[in-house]
C-alpha cells in the first residue's frame, strides 16, 4: 500500500485561483492482533508495520520482543491486519491484559476506578552513562530535517528519530505521533536497543514519556513543547527532557545533569 | 484545577545558559462516565468539561444532547470524573454501544472484523445554503490567532473555533486536538447548533472529519494539512475541506462550490 497519494485541489492566493494537485499521506486502519485477537485498531501510515508491531507490543505492555514469534501483515480493501503471534509462555500475560483492558470502554468500572487504572506508575530508565553536549543537541536537531521524507512531500507527518554520537541512525514517520514513536521503538528493540537519545518533531504528552520510559532511553529531545504533566513524569522516570529545540537553542526541563557542560548551573 | 503551571527550566542558546520558568499546559486524566460506567479516559486540559461531555457523547455516537439529563464533574487527586447522566430512553443505546465497543480491545474479534467495525460509513452533512467567500476564509484564519489564550501562554495547545459571518463566535483549546474539537462541538450543540464553519489549528485526520460530519458543519478550515484518507471522507460526507490555510492563501480539496467566487473554475 502506498504511503502517499496525489489529490487534486484548488489553491486560492494573491495570484488568484489555480488548479493543481498535492501529495498527501494515506491513513489506513491498522489492526494489531495478538494470537488472533485484536488489541487495537489504529489509523496509521502503512509503512514499517513490523516495527510498529514490536514497538506497540512493548510500549503498551503486551509482549516483550523475545516473546514475539512472528509478525505477518494481511492487506484488505478496508485496512491492514498486523498479526502478531506470541510464544506459548506469553499467552498468560496477554490474557491478563485482556481482562484489565476491559475497563475503559464501558464494561462497568466507575470513573474513579478507571482513572486509577489509566494513571499508572511510570518505569524508571536504567542507569546509564549516556551524556550529550549542548552542541550535540543542536546538531541532532539540525540533522532531523534530513530524516523526514514523508513530511517533506506531504507536510503532514510526525517523525521519531534515534541519535547516537555517530549521528541519527534511524527515523520513522507516521500521520500519528504515537505511531511514529512506536515504530522507532520497535526498530530499536529489534536492533539490540543501542544507547542514545530519541528526537520527536511533536509535542510531548505523558503517553509519549511513558513510551520512552518503557524503551529506557535516557534523553528525549522534542521540537515542540511538553505538557506540565509530561515534565512531572519525565522527572519521575529519570529522563532528561529537552524541548522547544531548534538548531541553535533548546530548553531542558528535567535531569539536566546529562548535559555535560550544564553541571555548573545547578 | 488550573490549566497552566509554570515549571523551571534551563535555556541553552547562543547567549549561554539561563535559568527561568515556562508556563506549560496541564494534562489530566478525564474519565467520561455515562450512567455510572466509564466509556473512556482521555488525557485532556481541565477546562470546559461540560462542553467536552456533550461533544464526546455526540461525536462518539453515545448520546444526543437532548438525551443528557445532567453533567457533574468530580475532582480527585489523580484526575477528573465527568459523570454524564442520561434520560431513561437513552439507556438502550448505551448498552448496545457497550457491546460493540468490546471489540477493539481484545475481547475475541479477529483483525479483519475489527477493521470492518472501525471503518464505518460517515454521516452526510445536511443540505445547507451556507457559503463563504475567499476573503471570508482569509479573515477567519487571521481572526483565529486572537482566540488561543492557552496556546499564547504555553505554545502547546490545539484550538477549534467556530466562524459565522459575524466572526469567530467561540473557540475551545486542549492539549489534544480531538478534545478541542469535542469541546467546541459540545458548546455548539448546547447553543442550538448555528450554521457556520469549523476552524482547526491541527492537521486533519479521518477522525476529525467524522466528528465534523456528526456535527453537520458544511465547511472545515484547517491550518495544517489533511491526510489523503481524510480528503476522501470529507468528499463522501459532503464537507468543504479547506486546509493549509494562512491569512492570505488556502487550498480547497473537496466541494469547492461552497466558495462563492470559485464556481467558475470547476
Amino acid at each position: 500500500m502506498e504511503s502517499v497519494r496525489r489529490l487534486p485541489r484548488l489553491t486560492f492566493g494573491a495570484d488568484g485561483i489555480a488548479q493543481g494537485a498535492r501529495p498527501l499521506p494515506t491513513e489506513v486502519a491498522v489492526a494489531l492482533s495478538f494470537n488472533g485477537s485484536t488489541q487495537a485498531v489504529m489509523m496509521a501510515t502503512p509503512a514499517d508495520l513490523a516495527d510498529f508491531a514490536y514497538g506497540f507490543a512493548l510500549t503498551e505492555g503486551i509482549a516483550t520482543p523475545d516473546q514475539i514469534e512472528s509478525v505477518e501483515t494481511v492487506e484488505t480493501p478496508k485496512g491492514i491486519d498486523v498479526q502478531i503471534w506470541l510464544r506459548a509462555d506469553a499467552e498468560d500475560r496477554l490474557k491478563a491484559r485482556r481482562r484489565t483492558m476491559a475497563g475503559p470502554v464501558g464494561c462497568g468500572l466507575c470513573g474513579l476506578d478507571s482513572i486509577e487504572q489509566a494513571v499508572r506508575p511510570v518505569a524508571h530508565v536504567p542507569p546509564s552513562t549516556f551524556r550529550m553536549t549542548p552542541e550535540q543537541v543542536n546538531a541532532a536537531v539540525s540533522a532531523l530535517t534530513a530524516q523526514q521524507p514523508l513530511h517533506d512531500i506531504t507536510r503532514a507527518a510526525h517523525c521519531a528519530a534515534f541519535w547516537t554520537p555517530s549521528g541519527i541512525l534511524w527515523s520513522r514517520e507516521d500521520v500519528g505521533r504515537h505511531n511514529a514513536l512506536d515504530k522507532l521503538v520497535g526498530h530499536l528493540v529489534r536492533n539490540n536497543r543501542p544507547q542514545g537519545a530519541v528526537i520527536l518533531t511533536s509535542r510531548v504528552s505523558i503517553d509519549m514519556v511513558q513510551k520512552i520510559a518503557t524503551l529506557g532511553a535516557p534523553i528525549l529531545i522534542a521540537v515542540s513543547a511538553p505538557t506540565a504533566t509530561a515534565v512531572d513524569l519525565a522527572d519521575e522516570a529519570g529522563i532528561t527532557l529537552i524541548a522547544l529545540a531548534r538548531s541553535d537553542r533548546f530548553e531542558v526541563f528535567t535531569h539536566s545533569d546529562r548535559l555535560t557542560k550544564a553541571a555548573h548551573v545547578r
